[in-house]
């Protein structure tokens, strides 16, 4: 009740700010137009295609037939501009879970798929991606984009950590210290300014889509950070880099790093219940667990174990 | 679905914007400390009272007593903040629906509550504090705030309307302009650079919460507004002004207008589907009515009639 104050009430805005997600939309523009000797003559999977842009890349990059599906309401507006680019010949598109509908074809020679969500993860489509994968694919197929990984780093934030964690010592003359840790608890996401960033990045995770499986999903990684300079960190964050290379002879990747141009993705924001002040050199150790909540399977329960206390952080 | 994407995902995000929206927060604390002699000894009803912030500040203006109800599972939390001040004597908290709970007291003297929405009307808060006010006030109390206004105007703005409208005709490559009227019908909101705006506003409805009805919150108005420079409309934007007054020594009030600062109900906008070029001084006439959803009690409809045509935008 209280999160639909705040719900893009929009039902295009989700798409609008995809699509002028250049970062996102011209990887992908890129990837299949730079690589057309790749799609020449294929069918191609796209999986939860939105407003078919996709779809349409992978035609005009030489695909014989694109198969977009999604299980929204605004594939009704795909087919219209499907039809409106004169590319309803190539291009069918089925409204359903990839699960439950039945594919003009048995089996296709390429999936793509921007199923990414906040942290990699976060909301799980990519479950999604791995039954299409194993449905689907032709033996030697490829699924794009193909390897991810997911990385951590530190920052010191004081205007971020003082408007989200100190803010609750005193609102207008009032305590509501009670709030803090229930705010820390739930990992945020945040453009972080890269002159934050206060250790070296230690990837966590690497993702092949093409041949991982559901239980690599949930994982437990230990990272070790080093301190660039004097600071005090104040979180740590979160990101994940995309590669579509494997068989292709222009790859393509990004990142949604701190360091990188601002996705609409940005960071995912570990708040520390206390800023821990190191030197120049000195290393962070600890480990990181990301499940899946078992209520909810698309929202995701991260632990942070470092100086060896474990902190619970939620998304959802 | 698709809008739980782009959902706060922290459950206290929306407590926590309404709180660090200084307009707003210190609106309400100045006109109650700056209106002690108003608040001593009186019994005051804090409708909608989320994390407790108004029901401290009446307390701290000299209430002897006041009721916050709330129907989400933040007043679990305004306990423990009202217990962290020490206020437990003085505040009674009420989980449930305002129709529902059994208040500790036949009247109140004074009901206080922060219902806005965008538009002023969105999500129709106000219908609750109607109740509040004809179920629980004494005679000669009063509803705060008591004035408040709808207002329009007229911006130039082609970074937005490029961005929201013209977007649609080129995206990467190929044609999406059948959702561009789509788009349009969806008021959105957004903060609006004052030097956009290229007429004077013209008042549209004035509500005195104190005997305003239920029926006075969908109305139709007539506008008549000025350009102040040559320019081309791209869209009419709504905002509100609130006011603290009837009874009160020291009144207040604030705009959630581009001339002001920026609120988080920024302001509404209601792009127009084609551009419309007009000299200084030149006067653009219309009527705009405002109804709730049949379908959404919580949606509004709104229409702009002008030039001899309808334009229906909503916002739900």
């Amino acid at each position: 009740e209280d999160e639909s104050y705040f719900d893009s009430y929009s039902h295009f805005d989700i798409h609008h700010q995809m699509l002028q997600d250049k970062v996102r939309t011209e990887s992908y523009r890129d990837f299949m137009l730079n690589n057309k000797e790749y799609f020449k003559d294929k069918i191609v999977l796209d999986v939860g295609c939105g407003t078919g842009i996709l779809s349409m890349f992978a035609v005009k990059a030489g695909a014989s037939h694109v198969i977009g599906v999604d299980q929204s309401e605004i594939i009704y507006q795909a087919m219209d501009i499907v039809r409106e680019n004169g590319l309803e010949n190539k291009i069918t598109l089925l409204k359903g879970r990839l699960e439950d509908v039945e594919l003009p074809y048995k089996q296709v020679d390429i999936i793509i798929s921007e199923w990414m969500g906040y942290f990699l993860l976060f909301e799980s489509m990519l479950d999604t991606v791995l039954v299409a994968r194993d449905r689907y694919l032709k033996p030697g197929g490829m699924v794009f984009p193909d390897i991810c990984t997911i990385s951590v780093t530190a920052i010191s934030d004081f205007k971020l950590y003082n408007k989200d964690v100190l803010f609750w010592d005193d609102v207008y003359g009032f305590k509501m210290t009670c709030l803090k840790s229930e705010v820390i608890k739930e990992a945020c996401v945040d453009i972080i300014k890269n002159d934050t960033v206060v250790t070296d990045p230690c990837v966590l995770k690497t993702i092949d889509v093409s041949d991982c499986q559901l239980s690599d999903l949930q994982f437990k990684s230990e990272f070790n950070l080093t301190m660039t300079r004097d600071g005090e960190i104040t979180a740590f964050i979160g990101y994940f880099n995309i590669y579509f290379q494997k068989h292709l002879s222009q790859p393509v990747e990004f990142s949604t790093g701190p360091e990188a141009t601002p996705t609409h993705w940005k960071q995912t924001v570990f708040l520390l219940p206390k800023p821990l002040s190191l030197k120049k050199g000195e290393e962070i150790k600890g480990v990181l667990s990301c499940k899946k909540n078992r209520k909810d399977p698309r929202s995701l329960v991260i632990s942070l174990t470092y100086n060896d206390k474990r902190h619970i952080y939620i998304m959802e």
